[in-house]
């Protein structure tokens, strides 16, 4: 018998056949113990150890069972037909060679993404949930797919009211996010679909669509939004457009563009436009435009939103609004899945619509956006050879420099310790006129932004 | 003039300007202003509605920015060149033919779907949600998009302990669910990679990979699980198995099969086993099978796992472990995404994971399902007739009968007010070899059993 060197522990917190299989299953995976290699008999085992003869007979049964061991009768135990899986090394510092997200500069944060969270109403919130927890135990059971009815009857609400949205609670899908939600649409078009995105713009709307095997056509704009004409001329059938508050462009597309891009959809058997409806929750002109959706009488348009911006990034919570030949498209497809948002997360969400807590932040964090958009273009416009463009609704502008280019708009401002990004970043095959910058202000903080606007003065003015 | 049918509202709680504009807006969209038509002059309205002067200015400036409207200098205001979207009625009832989500089959749940909750410790997780809310406001902005790294390193440290996983916190992905993670999954793999799936096996897998435009293989198994021989001929390089409890099957892969396939996966330059460890948790036998993951020092195995059915079904909460080599391609792909969970519930997992409460729970549940099946093989194994198969874990077994066809155990379990699914709804090319349907005890009543069983007893023994 080849030389075991095995110690049992004897303390109780690990049964001794276990203790045994462990010890075999390492040797045999190791290859220390090699395929065909006899194991001792369960007297030399017993003797050997000093165990009893049940402990042996139930770690050799388990390692045949789990598929290591053979037993030959009259013979005895026998290491099965396992190649010991004999890794070559990694090459070294493979573990390292991960690379690890971009950190976020240091410096006030003029990204398009950032989202002020300093009013959210923390302890409604929390208590909220809580009492979904505690009231509704059958809230951890799996619930409807597109989202559950109370949400979706108070959303439905909230987007007639607020955004004009004509719809039923039926027609909407809730999902985790406007990712999520974007590749779940893209499937509900044919293969072969040729999407026409606006250009300049978002781009992981982009990212999607292409990353499922999608065509895309980049469509160039005029000063009221996505040309009719190129979306006509592309062959695209499915239009992703912003028209609230263009990204990045900030133009809200007038009425007038809005109805002949519905009648490019009604022209067509199988024509769809996408109304993302991004950052809608932020008017500081005279009204809010209310969405296209609620003027398409044929069903055409897809009208799709998010809590992400409005709320905070981090509550997970989107929405589609599919024309009816869509959803039924939907459901056909989603057989299998269901909603992929926590539905304490849409109960508490549900309560908040219903309740009037949501209409009451929004006011209060439109206030707080406004006087920051107000207080920042103020100063900005007092730089020479500076324009501001975009800025009447959502959280950035564009910045148009007369007399620099856009990477020397950039160049300077980062020696000034501000990154920003250049409006080229969002174009495809566009080509951006002017030095032009992006400027998000949703992340900055208040107090910071005297400062930022010193250092841009210094940067751009001469 | 033509007739205005305005009658304004003077009690404040909307501005004049902004009721003026709505009735233009309606007037307009309906079709009943119509292109090119000209607005009442200023003066004539003013007089008409008794409002004053800057009213009129300011609807008027409003409904030219948006678009319905345009200004002829020393003219007038004219309709734009706006084509109501004039909608054929939709066909009657036509906004009621969309089909409602399947209500789920009264009487006992025997679906494999099923989850027992009565033990969720609903006060400690509510307790931590407020406590994340409360502490730690900077959860609300954006996460990272694998994950927040207290639940990653905690989940890694407990797939460590009790699956035998070997990882390091920077390989997992956690997002909503399995779907969504599948999801993603598949698009690490090139657009013509050939996919191996089980058959039978898991039905929501096959419907996403296929919904993505890929090719899928159905590869047959045997005794032990999926077939190598069949594997390699298949031409498929990437296999999706669930060796810890097949679904449906029952079976445990055993150890020299796995390395089988560990070692099919070496041979080639691309290839990838997915480990689904499904059910992973419950196991009634001797001890806890570690994941084929554990054994894979190449590299070439993605470890997938959910909290849906040891947690419930409706806490969003999934992980990929990735080897480095597609953790790289992941990193590439996701530029744009982050992480599809409210990061208050990943911080609340993070607790019960380190703090031992959810092992702790795992272990009541354990008990509370091995109570539950013990009692439902033995009743079941008292029919005549009648073998149980697959029962060592998970949530469900198969019972197969000698004398019944799948369709006789279905129509008269069905006679009886019992709803199972027979093994033929889960195959593919596969055909089941005798009468035998799939038994899942999850969402059953410990006090339904005895009926249950005397239900099937009735309908199967004559």
């Amino acid at each position: 018998m080849r030389q075991l060197t095995l110690e049992l522990a004897a303390d109780g917190k690990r049964p001794m056949y276990e203790q045994l299989c462990a010890y075999f299953t390492e040797e045999i995976r190791t290859g220390r113990l090699l395929a065909g290699e006899k194991l001792p008999s369960k007297r030399e085992l017993c003797a050997h150890l000093g165990v009893s003869r049940s402990t042996v007979e139930t770690a050799y049964a388990t390692l045949v069972s789990e598929g290591y061991v053979r037993a030959r009768p009259q013979s005895g135990y026998y290491v099965s037909d396992f190649v010991p899986y004999d890794a070559p090394a990694l090459p070294p510092g493979a573990a390292e060679t991960v690379p690890e997200p971009t950190p976020a500069p240091a410096g006030p944060d003029c990204s398009t993404a950032g989202v002020d969270v300093s009013l959210f109403p923390y302890t409604a919130w929390a208590r909220l949930y809580r009492e979904a927890v505690v009231s509704t135990p059958t809230l951890l059971q799996r619930g409807d797919r597109q989202g559950d009815a109370p949400l979706r009857g108070t959303l439905c609400a909230f987007l007639r009211e607020y955004r004009g949205v004509r719809c039923r609670p039926e027609q909407i899908v809730v999902g985790a996010g406007m990712e999520y939600l974007s590749g779940l649409l893209v499937q509900l078009f044919p293969p072969d679909t040729v999407f026409g995105l606006e250009d300049p713009g978002y781009a992981a709307m982009d990212a999607t669509i292409r990353s499922m095997g999608r065509t895309v056509r980049y469509l160039p704009m005029d000063a009221h939004g996505l040309r009719p004409d190129a979306l006509e001329a592309s062959g695209a059938t499915v239009a992703y457009t912003t028209p609230s508050h263009q990204f990045p462009m900030g133009l809200t597309m007038p009425a007038d563009r809005r109805s002949r891009l519905l009648q490019w959809a009604a022209a067509g058997p199988d024509r769809w436009l996408i109304e993302d409806d991004y950052d809608s929750e932020f008017r500081y002109g005279a009204r809010p435009v209310p969405a296209m959706q609620g003027m398409d009488a044929l069903g055409r348009t897809v009208y799709v939103g998010t809590f992400s911006r409005s709320l905070a990034p981090s509550i997970r919570l989107a929405w589609l609004v599919l024309p009816d030949a869509l959803l039924r498209r939907y459901q056909a497809l989603s057989g299998h899945s269901y909603s992929t948002v926590s539905r304490y997360e849409q109960a508490v969400m549900a309560r908040f619509l219903d309740s009037g807590t949501y209409a009451r932040y929004l006011r209060r964090l439109s206030a707080l956006y406004r006087r920051r958009r107000a207080q920042l273009v103020r100063i900005l416009s007092e730089i020479g050879g500076i324009r501001i463009q975009g800025s009447d609704g959502g959280l950035h502008f564009l910045i148009r420099s007369e007399r620099l280019s856009e990477a020397e708009l950039l160049s300077r401002a980062a020696a000034e310790g501000v990154v920003l990004r250049g409006l080229s970043a969002y174009c495809r095959e566009a080509v951006p006129g002017s030095g032009t910058v992006v400027m998000g202000y949703g992340g900055l903080r208040d107090e910071d932004i005297p400062a930022l606007a010193e250092r841009l003065r210094r940067a751009w003015e001469n």
